[in-house]
């Protein structure tokens, strides 16, 4: 039986999440139900993109993901099924698979259009109840793919700051997430160092010299760069909070400067 | 295998949560465990009472649920065993299924009594691990309901507010629950009205004039009335909170002028 | 299917937890995952160690426990499997196995030394993903535990303040946990007493005669002491917080006048 995971910005302290639940076993009684988060910060549909991107690329071929970050609701925007990576991702058209689109590649999108996925009534405000969780129900059960809906394009992508090379030795880019211990992981992914050592990183007043390989390479509490979990630049304090010290938050402008190539 | 779903006020960061699915999972091994919520407000028992009501209906007939938020803990107050809709409960009998047998009605209550359902030793503190979760498991082994204890009647109840008809067009309420993303569900449910129109809903120095169908049918930031996703009548902020930008919160008092009925 | 365990302080905000339960279900696709908590304080082994003892005592045999709290990653810290009470425990050598080692006894640890449990690419930063959660995916599937490393002894233990007797009737302990109630429990368990009863229990200010049953013995809002469901000396305000109403906070020291021995 497949995997059905959830992501929302729903929290837990009010009952949109188990309705969701509830819908689901009513209609597929043998679902396997997995909670992925419910504490993306509400209506934040970048967060949300990055989180998808950062959880779904290590599930098995055939889960079936649900997300729901939907300030959209009850708007023409579309419900999506999406398959990608040979997983399905069920969510509104507005932008959270931006992210692990970009990183699994879409096989095929199609818009959920079909009743039969559907319960019989849909709120104008409460899609993850009425539209995606039964429909990860009756996917769960077997019905085709195909039959969810017609095949459409041209989803919708968030636009996300790309790091930009302002000289041949200077890269700019920004902080795109603090997490819970306050470690602030950049927009810079390894690749586009195209191997060449960084000399610094600096943004506000402070400058932190080269990379590390791990939190414990300098004494507690000091700054340090090291490249992540996920292989981006991450900017972080030893048992401490980047946030805190350093006053690193999302948005925040990061200055990168690289070894100049040597001629040959 | 029957499910068993758990609702508690307990938080998941001290061990009480993981003690009653360790216990669970003691008496029955392939039990299927579903969190509902752990972030009910402590000891808020019309908190619990409102999660259950919009939570459990949606759940197939033959699913256990298990509820504890007990500030009577260890007082003669009775651990109930209650079926409503083909499901079951399990809690404290302090009220908090009192909006869920309003909904479902109740076909059967006994007290929990039978030693055979608890652990060995009571505790008086903590009977969601020695008594709910056990009796749960118990009757997802296929233990009868029936040799739980004896059938009781005069169930606690809650004391929650009605809406009044203080004219013959004018009706007024209080808001219920605010939810996380701030929006504000009032007491009132769509039948109340009768079919009749809102002409508008006030209350501290505001005045919105009729409903809208979704969020969306106003700007950005702009309040809204709409009825959400359970047929109440629910005050909004698009893309906002009605808490932080209206003021209310659980117990604000609301009014609502209707048309009034027009003489054949 | 064996049950497998989480236990973090990474929160849900972050996709961390979902990419090790990604990992997880990626390598044994049949796993039965449940989460314990989350909400372990960033870093703190002291509070991992109490919760993990507060919880796995009440699994059956065969469970597998994952707990990642580890301020150490990346340095030479050990990753650890241990057997204890016929459960497996895999984490970080970093005292968090403290207190349920004492509980439940060590039957056998292993240091996780065998490539083949682990992801091909270990990162420096993230051992839930590439250490623990395959470990436990490996186990699950029924690989012997034999063969996950080499049987080490010497496990890092965490300093733990023992209470003191004082005089032949005061006993000096502290407050270990403040739960979400704000229930604070002590470092005292029941048989340190020697069944001798107590008199008071002084702290700052205050002072509480004698033990209760029960938090409704006595009235709302007012403080008393009693034994936990842990049978730890805790100190409560009923229906209310004894961190907001007494002050008590972990590392409270508090004093506890017993009876004198009668001689016979």
């Amino acid at each position: 039986m497949a995997v059905i995971t959830l992501t929302t910005d729903f929290g837990q302290r009010d009952p949109y999440v188990a309705a969701m639940k509830g819908v689901i076993l009513t209609s597929c009684p043998q679902a396997r139900i997995l909670d992925l988060s419910h504490d993306i910060a509400p209506q934040d549909t970048h967060e949300a993109a990055r989180f998808v991107a950062g959880a779904a690329p290590y599930f098995p071929a055939g889960t079936i993901h649900v997300v729901v970050v939907d300030p959209g609701v009850g708007t023409p925007r579309r419900p999506l099924a999406v398959r990608a990576g040979g997983q399905v991702f069920l969510c509104p058209d507005n932008g959270v698979l931006t992210e692990v689109a970009r990183a699994l590649g879409i096989e095929e999108a199609r818009e959920i259009a079909n009743p039969a996925f559907m319960r019989d009534t849909i709120s104008n405000t409460f899609h993850g109840r009425d539209v995606f969780a039964p429909a990860a129900a009756h996917l769960a059960r077997g019905t085709s793919f195909e039959s969810i809906g017609p095949c459409i394009g041209d989803l919708c992508a968030l636009d996300e700051p790309e790091p930009i090379w302002v000289s041949a030795t200077t890269l700019c880019g920004i902080v795109a997430h603090v997490d819970r211990f306050g470690n602030a992981a950049t927009n810079i992914a390894r690749p586009i160092l195209g191997g060449r050592c960084i000399v610094d990183i600096a943004f506000g007043n402070h400058t932190i010299a080269g990379l590390r390989a791990t939190y414990a390479a300098v004494d507690p509490g000091a700054p340090l760069a090291l490249f992540n979990g996920s292989d981006h630049l991450e900017i972080a304090v030893r048992n401490g909070s980047a946030t805190e010290k350093l006053g690193l938050v999302r948005g925040t402008e990061i200055t990168i400067h690289v070894e100049s190539m040597v001629p040959l």
